[in-house]
């Protein structure tokens, strides 16, 4: 490995200020919501994909293993962090382009730097009658990102990885490869269906460490005619089992086509309040009577279930009687619209000016952004709940998990969408919240008709390290606990992801065999998804790397270890490697 | 190679019986719709998956090339014919177990050689709420066989590799290999969750010849509580670009959630008449003005749409709406249930006894197969277009092409979901079949709500060699024209693989190396979906076993080329190879 001879080449490529070995930008990348990040080598920032290919090329001659990321906005996964010390971020945020939007079919062809702001305010500003499908992981998350690491949303393309088609990617010997149709030039539909012909390989290229994703085309939902969100507060915790059930039936039957959104009191919680440490005078974990009291203070359920019914005021009219239907025997269901929310947002504001409703007012104030997000308008407010245990008021008016030293992990198991296994979960989990102190904070989603996506967040006080030591073993404990019962998550940690091969070693073999065939030297970001180093000689070279480093980078300034010093105000990452 | 060595093992393995290289079995898997099937070397029958790991260790061990099939109805791409001559053909339809169905979950796992008609007995037998997604392929034809070529139906679970999670895979060196979460022991969502956890495998193995998929897991569709099916005849040639505009939007607002079937007028006649080869006075192609008087005489239109609203009255009552006022100036929709189909055949069987409304009894007796097919039915019936050039009647009732004698080739190019796109396919193709002295039998399917997949069908006369070879050329032509508009098929036959590297040479060669990953002496399929031989050494082992295996083989009797002799009357496979 020669990191010295690479970081000059990146500088005669880049430029000066987009290669950055400087402390300041490694202790920048190696913040993270966990209780420790990983310390990149160096950061690069190239602009587009010849630039990709060659920043890849100078890697591969120079044996320099590579972290792609697209904004790293990863929270609770491992953020911004290679999975091992010592690896080269490439940051592909200057890749912004929105190359393409196509309304009548309703996709884009976007770059990996483009964020969910970003292409919402395109298709708004020229009118277009399309709504992207966003997450809650805010305005400034990368769409492409999302869609490598297969997450969800909320709408009828909720469905990320199934409403992508047509990748462009550099491998690791910085050629080109396009996925589906794409490599048949003038191919009509290369962005339009996924598989192409011949073996399917899209599929590679998420969660996995074979390629750097440099463009890719998602499908964007028809502006509907009509939307309507359906809620419903269940009381008792047994409810989750008929919620699930009749929410499967509901999707089976095409009644419901979008992901449905069922959170616990404590996560709905969360997402309005912070841990009453005053009222629990400095002490953790909540007690069963202060959690039944704040969620009477709150009006929360016991679950909090969320929908929304896409089509046409006739479509939307059928699909509402069966709803109703369908969850009626649980709680009120209740039926509300964009017309009605601002019927509603009107009325409060003049009952807020008279200190009226003040109730009513809160929860119009929350159901906003929780239908905008259906709407695929991105909302910064869905991160609030990162910060659960934080015990000062967000110092970053963005909400970004880092600036604000939130601690929080996510780990997100994969259930049949059946009542007994919704159930079996919770009585799993909730007792090793207790017994480490914490909280459970819990989602469930219907990511497809068959399959709930639960995401269970570990909050934490990042001040605190006793208590991020003790977040760790909650969130090893809720790893195994899912894992004997077969609920394999969706998606996982750079953490985790040395725990993967409890599966069969001969899988992760196989896995291994197709990473050498695209990747010999193992330069794409070693360890990624893949549970033991993919290669013996980049092992090596990390190692050598974290002791040689400094006295290689031209960047480098001696400093403290990076893992808990003090955070700088926000500045941008470029702002920050230009200094 | 050794593939005397070989027959001598899988002898030993399997029995006698289920090893068969004698002339007899070898010229039946050499018949196909095409022109001139390719000659297997033998056939072999394991029953389960550890004779199909151990048959593969045998071949590696011998480097003999495998061909698996489930069934071998692959109509019009190749039916049970490997890409060339000399391989030995892994037949599974001795593997023929549904081994779960869920009825709460709507999913079945079952293995290769599970049948259409199979699975539709079971779920019938036992009153299952669950409907299959079946393809017009007939009820003999393998449902996994179809997933792996990517197939599609006409139900909300129409496409079919979507609609699939969990495969076992044997792979070149005899393991075994589970896809998603399947290698985690225990894992729930083994079959409910495609992607699984890391790199995504499943569309390796589909399209391709990496391994040989055992088991799948395959998605139901939930009994609906009404199903309604809505038809359209519209008059003109150019309504095409309203048909395919109004579906593209009825799919994006998920009005219509399934695939939509349309025919032009000589693919509708095709499935209930045969080439007036009278009228013409045994001259071919058609003429306008015959093509004409046919349409009035069947009452087709131009174009014949059909759909399913699959729901529950209050939601199909929504959709009925929306659809009536997307196509209704197209000509008058018709709406139909099981409960108006059941009359109308009550009232027909009542009037053709008195020999009244002919035309009407007609109708209805085509109408119900169509409508079976939205019901998850197999049926026969939708083989008879095959035989459009045919000159005598079935010889077969079972519609077996092949015992038939039927010419057909499919091509199937994918078009975005635009009206202009549909227009401009059939602009460039109509000359062409006129060209080559055919007729445009051609349907579009709606594949997903942004990709239309039209399946054109070149119907020759298999008793006549010089039609064949313009077949042949008829093909080609239509293929070349495809590809030059962008129109890149999603599937294709064993005659067009060696065609698939129009597109980049550097994909293929990525391609190319994920295979030799997982398979380095080619031992699996070679040729299948992968333009240029993968393997130069099998290329040569190809030719090697031509020229040599008469000598070798225990089984080979002295006969007659097989292209084109006689055919027998239908037996079984295995009748033939234990006579």
């Amino acid at each position: 490995m020669d990191l010295n001879n690479a970081l000059t080449r990146w500088t005669e490529l880049l430029g000066f200020e987009r290669v950055c070995g400087g402390d300041a930008v490694r202790d920048r990348y190696a913040r993270s919501t966990h209780p420790g990040g990983t310390r990149p080598a160096a950061v690069v920032f190239p602009a587009n994909r010849e630039e990709v290919q060659e920043v890849v090329r100078i890697a591969h001659a120079n044996r320099v293993p590579l972290y792609p990321i697209s904004r790293g906005n990863n929270w609770g996964y491992g953020d911004a962090c290679a999975v091992s010390d010592g690896q080269v971020i490439v940051d592909l945020r200057r890749m912004n382009r929105i190359m393409e939007v196509d309304s009548e079919l309703a996709y884009a062809v976007i770059e990996p730097g483009v964020t969910q702001q970003q292409l919402y305010e395109y298709l708004r500003d020229r009118d277009l009658p399309l709504w992207l499908d966003v997450t809650g992981a805010g305005p400034d998350a990368s769409i492409v990102g999302n869609t490598l690491e297969r997450g969800f949303g909320h709408s009828p393309a909720g469905d990320h990885y199934h409403a992508s088609a047509g990748y462009e990617v550099v491998l690791a010997d910085g050629s080109l490869l396009a996925t589906g149709f794409g490599h048949y030039e003038n191919a009509q539909a290369a962005h339009l269906f996924k598989p192409g012909i011949g073996p399917s390989l899209d599929g590679l290229f998420t969660q996995s460490n074979f390629g750097i994703v440099t463009r890719m085309g998602v499908w964007l939902n028809r502006r509907p005619e009509y939307l309507e969100a359906f809620g419903l507060k269940a009381e008792r915790e047994e409810d989750i089992v008929d919620i699930v059930n009749a929410l499967r039936e509901l999707r089976l039957a095409g009644t419901v086509q979008s992901t449905v959104h069922i959170a616990n009191d404590l996560r709905a919680l969360s997402a309005r309040s912070r841990y009453p440490w005053d009222a629990m005078q400095g002490k953790s974990p909540l007690t069963s009577a202060m959690r039944e009291e704040l969620r009477k203070t709150h009006g929360m359920g016991a679950w909090n279930v969320l929908g929304g019914i896409y089509g046409t005021r006739a479509t939307v009219h059928g699909a509402r009687t069966e709803i109703r239907k369908a969850l009626r025997h649980l709680g009120r269901v209740h039926f509300f619209d964009e017309s009605m929310l601002r019927r509603a947002e009107n009325l409060t504001r003049f009952a807020g000016r008279h200190g009226l409703f003040s109730r009513t007012c809160e929860l119009v104030t929350l159901i906003r952004p929780a239908f905008d997000l259906l709407k695929g308008i991105p909302r910064r407010e869905h991160l609030f709940g990162a910060g659960w245990r934080a015990k000062d008021a967000p110092a970053d008016p963005t909400l970004d998990p880092l600036n604000n030293r939130w601690g929080f992990m996510w780990l997100s198991p994969i259930l049949p969408m059946s009542g007994g296994h919704a159930l079996n979960l919770i009585e799993r989990v909730e007792p090793i919240y207790a017994a480490f102190g914490f909280e459970t904070l819990l989602t469930m989603t219907t990511i497809t008709a068959r399959a709930l996506c639960s995401v269970l967040t570990v909050a934490y006080d990042k001040e605190d390290p006793e208590e991020g030591q003790r977040a760790l073993q909650c969130y090893d404990a809720l790893w195994k606990t899912c894992m004997d019962a077969g609920y394999v998550p969706y998606r996982c940690g750079i953490r985790s992801m040395n725990k993967l091969d409890a599966g069969s070693q001969h899988y992760w073999d196989a896995v291994r065999n197709l990473k050498v065939a695209l990747d010999p030297q193992g330069i794409i970001a070693p360890g990624r998804y893949l549970p033991r180093s993919n290669s013996t000689i980049l092992e090596s070279n990390e190692q050598r790397m974290d002791r040689t480093f400094d006295a290689y980078c031209h960047h480098a300034l001696p400093v403290a270890p990076a893992k808990d010093r003090p955070v700088r105000p926000a500045k941008s990452n470029l702002e920050l490697c230009s200094t």
